[in-house]
């Protein structure tokens, strides 16, 4: 046997309470192992339709165009914005973290012409905030995102849709963060297109992003559509908009996959389907309303039991993801120690940060399958037992009971 | 429950002997159903460099950057390309199939300056033809499909890399269709950049894409690097070359999350990962050679037991792949036909055609954990009885007679 060589996959069992990926549902494990069909077979296009179908409630729309893009997260956000944003085009975006960031850096490539709404990290925009940039900047397209993980912060969304429609502005929403946790209402925002991903609080693996796009949008798209020449009809006719800089991410390319012409491009990611497809069933299956209420129960309980401890919760609570919260080092406590020890003595796994807040806050997430009460209270009693071993001065026991006791208040008044 | 919802993942048994996706190797699949860790976790990078380590044996190369991309091999495609070729620049593409046609779509939507080496469908290139080609129009990459399953010929690549490096020219190729099944030879041909896929020879499922880079071509991508401002150090400088086109597909940055640095671009796809991985520990278990010895006993029988049915076989037999055959559909046989009744009766998929190629030849791929000689005889003793049952005066019993024959000739003559 040539060398080097390795042994099976046998990852050790960590609970994953950071910003993500997190534990899978072992049920999307499992519809993972089914074998694979022809990418063509009726089977398959049937799983690719029932897919669309059960992303359309996940999303909360009644969008046609709602499907996967095989690729993480970040490949739905590059589709998005390189579908949408022609060269030169004017976009706005609001930056107030890594993510926001990340959408004026792919712009850049795009050559569009780049307005932002700077905030600082933490801060949201007001919906007066938004529209007035809009008015100042008359962009052809607006773009944000949900939840920030870099910031654990969500962006309110509700009126922003109505806000760009008045005037004539397509929108762009990530909601990678905050899929499958939060209400993303595609359809009571009225925004245009919005991209997630299954590794947060869909409870799956990286490496598939769900994308919805409405009418208006996949029309703006179809606008810009070239089929590829290795597989264009004799009589096929081009868009008249710019062409879409990106042949993998060419979303009218993609559409055209997914509607009933199956107009072959990529060679769909079966397993990657065959989890996003059981992520939404689980989901499904337990209620938007239910799922929502649990989240915002390990939002409650976490932040309790934080705030219980003696230390403080960054950010604004009126404000704040309910899958992910940022808490603030303690002045004289090593935040990589701290980790190291939650992961090498309780095998759980709490977040870093980026930028302007790295090495200032710990980001510990309860998301998907692992938003849950007794993964909650383990995390805040393991972080007790380490930070007191670090010399922080914890009130021994008062995180845990605090989260508790928030933990079954939120889902009380949830009933 | 909310409508509408659909019952588990449940696809049929079927045998699939097109051109990919074929059947996965049962063990990918169990490796792929192991847990999440966290994407910094020490356990993950070690996976990550491990499957770095197994990659360079599959590739047959010493490249340190030998990794994977997350998306289909469509997507290791379009990241080699958009890192490789500036805009303005001059590539060479080699078109004799559909796959040399997407290079130089995804070269027009780079801005590239585009010239080709067009060939019929069927044909390879010489070297000597590859040689002029580069005399006359000075490329700065030049870039070919090694097996290009739509027309089921492997473009011979002996002595390409010194051609290219002779004259200055950066090289690409795509093997996704040959991984695993026939030599991809990196450092033999001394070409710069590879890429492939898993749902071909590979044995797995669609949806990661590995590639490998010289030294001498990551150079080239690390000139053009712009680390994207969320996680840039505040002492960073950026490389002198034109921007990378994509931030998803940036080589730069996808390099930078794969060396120590372990700079946080997109998160890795672990599942995809974890199968990747497992692809190349059950080859190299294998042995490349058996492996490629394997892969050739199919063929021949494959061909053989087409020829012995009285069909006549697509293409040069010098410069057949050795995973995917073309055979002419006869004169008066309905096509799709015989597809549904293969399908439908045997639960056999064979491959329709692309282009000029549609509807005039079937192609029947063995690759990876498909390519077995009990799988070529059902596949070929089904297709006697599908074609006699179509009204085809077939030789029955004949083809899977001669297809065991040459496949034990083969093997023998490997030993």
């Amino acid at each position: 046997m040539p060398e080097p060589f390795f042994g099976q996959i046998d990852p050790p069992q960590r609970l994953l309470m950071g910003p993500g990926p997190v534990n899978v549902h072992p049920r999307v494990l499992r519809a993972m192992s089914a074998d694979m069909l022809g990418q063509f077979d009726p089977e398959m296009t049937e799983y690719m339709n029932q897919t669309m179908a059960l992303y359309r409630q996940v999303f909360m729309t009644a969008n046609r165009w709602t499907f996967l893009i095989d690729g993480t997260a970040r490949a739905g956000i590059e589709a998005a914005m390189v579908s949408l944003v022609e060269p030169g085009a004017r976009i706005l975006i609001v930056r107030a973290g890594r993510f926001g960031l990340l959408l004026s850096e792919i712009a850049e490539r795009i050559g569009a012409d780049i307005r932002t709404l700077d905030l600082e990290w933490g801060e949201v925009a007001t919906p007066e905030a938004i529209e007035a940039a809009i008015v100042a900047h008359r962009p052809a397209v607006f773009a944000c995102i949900h939840g920030d993980t870099s910031t654990t912060m969500a962006q309110p969304l509700e009126g922003v849709g109505e806000i760009c429609r008045k005037h004539g502005v397509l929108s762009y929403v990530d909601a990678t963060a905050t899929l499958g946790g939060m209400a993303v209402d595609v359809d009571g925002w009225g925004v245009d297109v919005v991209t997630g991903g299954l590794q947060k609080c869909m409870g799956g693996p990286p490496g598939s992003s769900p994308i919805t796009i409405s009418d208006r949008a996949a029309e703006h798209i179809f606008r810009r559509r070239h089929v590829e020449s290795g597989i264009r009809a004799a009589d096929a006719t081009d868009g008249i908009g710019a062409r879409i800089g990106s042949n993998y991410f060419d979303l009218a390319m993609v559409m055209d996959y997914w509607s009933e012409k199956r107009l072959n491009h990529h060679t769909e990611a079966t397993t990657m389907l065959y989890g996003a497809r059981e992520c939404a069933r689980v989901m499904l299956e337990e209620g938007l309303g239910t799922r929502f209420a649990r989240h915002r129960a390990a939002s409650a309980a976490v932040t309790a039991g934080l705030r219980a401890m003696g230390l403080n919760v960054f950010g604004q609570d009126a404000f704040r993801m309910t899958n992910v919260t940022g808490v603030w080092i303690p002045e004289g406590v090593n935040g990589d120690a701290v980790r190291a020890r939650m992961r090498e003595d309780f095998e759980i796994e709490i977040g870093t940060a980026f930028g302007p807040l790295a090495g200032r806050i710990w980001r510990i997430g309860a998301m998907g399958y692992n938003a849950m009460k007794h993964k909650v209270l383990h995390t805040i009693g393991a972080l007790d037992t380490v930070l007191a071993g670090q010399g922080y001065a914890v009130r021994r026991g008062e995180g845990v009971d605090a989260a508790l006791a928030a933990w079954n208040a939120t889902l009380r008044d949830a009933a």
